[in-house]
């Protein structure tokens, strides 16, 4: 995930830059409460929350051969992720407060829409081919939340769980490098990919949709 | 493992050819019975598969700094793994009824040997000692498997059990090696290691030869 | 970990190489003890005890997109383990004998100090900031472990056991990095804040400090 859009556009629409707030703080609170199921301290709790922000976007720029990562140029990430393993106990309570587990569907599905599409976007201009684009998309949104599950020893979520995760990502990845391929303009074929992830995901949560195992 | 063996020699030898096909789709096979044992949905499974069948390369060109990898330039790879993995129970029904336990071990014996000296082979392109060398081989060969356990939450495989493995790969490679040191004909020293290996492998499993533990 | 300091200070002072010599070794025997209690085979103790001595450094090296490894250009490590691996047992009993548990908690500290400090003025050097390099040694320092702990399926020690140690990291690499700032003289900085961290290690262990959780 968590892609220098800027580089991509030249300058971040204002949607975009509150999509990516939010998926980057949904990603970081999974961790977090992961964490505290594992009971894990204050040095675990950063490590597997800052593993889930930012593990999948860092893989897809060492596979890439990219520099540097996100989160190297934007330490404020880094920084309230610390803050907040700090207070995890009381971010947690708040968070149980102010965000019903359904906000934390939709923000968790906000991250995946536009981690996929701005990873896909990246590996494009890295001149990668379609499908290793799409690959690179999902590897971006999907990856950080296997390296949590590794790190707490449980078989990755999405790897059993059947709800459709990565699948949404893939499907989305596609809708937008098609456009990208019918040479619709970027910023509209970014919003259209992450908005379709976005609504694939919701909806299939919704109607408790299943992959075959 | 996977090596763009064309590089190395202009022109890649139909034997090696068809050991690269066979071993690639033996790995990615025992990606997918391990999946289903875990009960992995289908985006689990390709994810298994895949890493198995190509995580070992792509570890190895990543400690190389070597890019693309080689699934990012035989896509087809990719494709074929994405449909085994939607066919899963289909395809390990044919594989239970076309290939015997043995071939099924013959045919992973083979991806181990080819792996194995292709990536030693590779770090001698990009200039590293032999010792290095041996280690890359091993490492594309092996790193694929231990992936594939640690996702599915198990200790891995080759860390574990006493059979030769890994030592197979061991000896292979300081024979193609030793071979390129006395100025064999590479595709002569890259076919006696690969098949040192498979020799090696097979009589061990099939005396049970055990290492220490 | 596993510096060439000889490059960043154009001659490795002895006071460092000693400490890198024993830092080396208390983690490569620390990722033994941890294959031995799995009860792993040779292979899997020498990758156990590779991947602890020599994981985070090379996780660091990838990040910042340095070649060579440590362990590349300094095989005499490598050839060590690899024996180390085979007289695991003996070198286990040898080990009891000699030293004391005592013995190995300061080993692995002066491992923890050595790495954290170097791992961060080698993140200096590729023009990090102050933050990334601090997570830099960090890394350096505490990744092998995590890596011995996936591979042996555990959750990993550091980010459960509460006892601080990454956190010592953390404040040692601060004291390097604001010395550095400071234009203090780069060989005092780095013994300065490796001996704050090693300090800080034992004080905590021998008074049972212990993070909030």
């Amino acid at each position: 995930m968590h892609v220098p859009l800027e580089l991509l556009m030249g300058r971040l629409p204002l949607i975009l830059h509150i999509m990516e707030v939010i998926g980057v703080l949904a990603f970081a609170v999974s961790g977090v409460v992961d964490a505290r199921k594992q009971r894990l301290d204050v040095v675990g709790t950063f490590v597997v929350a800052f593993a889930t922000a930012f593990g999948g976007g860092t893989v897809r720029d060492v596979l890439l051969d990219r520099r540097p990562f996100y989160w190297v140029d934007h330490e404020g990430y880094v920084l309230l992720i610390f803050v907040m393993s700090f207070g995890a106990s009381f971010v947690l309570r708040v968070v149980s407060r102010v965000a019903s587990d359904r906000a934390m569907i939709v923000a968790d599905a906000i991250g995946l829409g536009l981690f996929s599409v701005t990873g896909a976007s990246l590996a494009l201009v890295a001149q990668m081919t379609p499908t290793v684009a799409v690959m690179m998309g999902i590897i971006s949104a999907v990856f950080g939340g296997v390296v949590r599950d590794v790190l707490c020893n449980e078989v990755p979520m999405i790897l059993r769980d059947r709800s459709p995760y990565a699948t949404c990502s893939f499907v989305g990845c596609w809708i937008y490098v098609g456009m990208t391929w019918l040479a619709v303009q970027q910023e509209a074929a970014l919003l259209t990919g992450a908005v379709a992830i976005i609504a694939m995901r919701l909806v299939s949560v919704r109607y408790g949709w299943k992959l075959p195992s």
